[in-house]
């Protein structure tokens, strides 16, 4: 039996394993596939306080050795269901059950890609998913924006703000999101718009040097360009949890900085619950309070 | 005029200006005594994601490189008053006057103190005041506690689960806080409680030997000791803001996760917020959340 299990092994679930294991709790870290999550598939990541400049992978090697010189528990694994009864989760992976008087759920949730060959190969090499954390490394430069709604919109102006030129491409023939927004963006003159054009086709080599658009005509554009930020919304991989705690609308955990879900003894922590800003800051910052939340259940016990 | 000023050079103020001057953004930093705020009196800091140990100086020292290399403007003054006149806030410091589209503030809280002598010289090295971050370093040993309501009963359960003992100590005759805490508490075999007892000496000669009590009639205990955890609330400094905006019932700025408060313009990060869970990475994502807000914000002007 653990104190705790965390599922999920990104930056979140590392820093609730270092809060729960400081704290003296028998921790099990599940994870399907990579260690770090979305930040290990970042070249260069310089918005991490006290690291001037880490690679992704790096910053997840280093919390990983952190976790396990505390003696976490580790496993490499797909959790497939989780259950509770009697105060006690059972959590089943794809290999075994394992159970625990407290779970933090720390899945994370993945940027939507455009679904282009070639795009996970220049993932950080010409295709980047948040303007926040990469976007400044084209400051002067010009850049492509693909992408409709809020999201895209404010990552065109921050883009503007620093960028030569920002060329926004949009699958339909107008933007969606607040009005404001779009006036604003319309009124940017470094904001070069085009509407109804549909990714298809990325070229490189080592790196993206065009991506190609289709036109309602049928007709294709070439766009040649270094830099291409996709913000075409996020997707969390929280089905397996419908069950025991209430998602929102888009499929994030329903919860807010307390990190605490509506279920007792369960908690949430990083990009998979409901919130606004994801940051590799933000995700650790709802691992120390989960897994502080979580201690102080067990303590109560 | 600065796009944002930033009043408090703790982590959270110098994450903020991080993601401002990322964004590209003319970001004034005031800080009115040192660089790091709380977390640079912790000798020793080993929950910090990716560092196994640091100390809080270095921790603060590295933040503060980072954005030095970024190119903030950081005066050494003490913010004396600030308001907001169409649109643009005037902040008087002790030497200057600053003018600013947005501010940030990032005052944090100072943990309340005994107010004995050699209080602060024996910081970090027998006295602490956060169980989370420093009870970890006192496993298998005895501590004392200080304190008596749900943020001292919340540590005393936290301390117990690995410490061998807990001296516990209060002012007067009783716990205050949650009726299940105290009942927990008072369950735990290995918290030993002195009610009534008034801590009026601190003993030793680098570090802490031992603290002294005083009874209500009139005798004096001396309690050998290496650690004592002080935990009789926090202390925010935000007065010089309340005609600006809204302070809680304990003078913590009224917001929530998402770093906005009640002034258009004017954001929030850190310890000085109301909020529950008070750390370094908590502190940090609030400047980022608060950072982001501020651009967005400046973006659509």
């Amino acid at each position: 039996m653990f104190d705790i299990i965390i599922i999920g092994g990104g930056v979140a679930g590392m820093t609730a394993a270092l809060y729960s294991l400081r704290n003296n709790k028998k921790v099990l870290l599940l994870e399907k596939e990579t260690i770090g999550g979305q930040i290990a598939k970042s070249p260069k990541v310089e918005n991490y306080p006290t690291h001037k400049e880490i690679s992704g992978s790096q910053l997840a090697d280093e919390l990983f050795e952190q976790i396990s010189a505390l003696g976490v528990e580790f496993e490499l694994e797909m959790v497939e269901s989780i259950s509770k009864e009697d105060g006690v989760f059972t959590v089943k992976t794809d290999y075994n059950n394992y159970q625990a008087k407290s779970v933090i759920i720390a899945t994370g949730a993945k940027p939507r890609l455009l679904g282009l060959e070639k795009e996970e190969k220049f993932i950080g090499k010409g295709i980047y998913y948040c303007a926040i954390c990469d976007g400044p490394f084209f400051a002067g430069k010009e850049v492509a924006l693909i992408g409709d709604a809020n999201s895209a919109l404010q990552y065109a102006l921050m883009l503007s703000s620093y960028c030569s030129k920002v060329h926004m491409f949009t699958l339909f023939d107008r933007f969606f999101g607040e009005k404001t927004l779009q006036e604003k963006v319309l009124a940017t003159p470094n904001i070069i718009i085009t509407h109804s054009a549909q990714a298809v086709k990325l070229s490189g080599g080592d790196s993206l040097e065009s991506i190609t658009f289709k036109t309602p005509d049928g007709k294709f554009i070439e766009h040649k360009t270094e830099g291409v930020f996709v913000a075409i919304g996020q997707v969390p991989d929280n089905v397996i949890f419908e069950k025991l705690t209430a998602l929102d609308k888009a499929g994030y955990v329903n919860s807010n900085e307390t990190c605490k879900t509506d279920t007792t003894g369960l908690f949430v922590a990083g990009d998979c619950r409901t919130k606004e800003v994801r940051q590799v800051t933000t995700a650790m910052s709802d691992g120390a309070i989960a897994a502080t939340a979580a201690c102080k259940y067990l303590n109560t016990l």
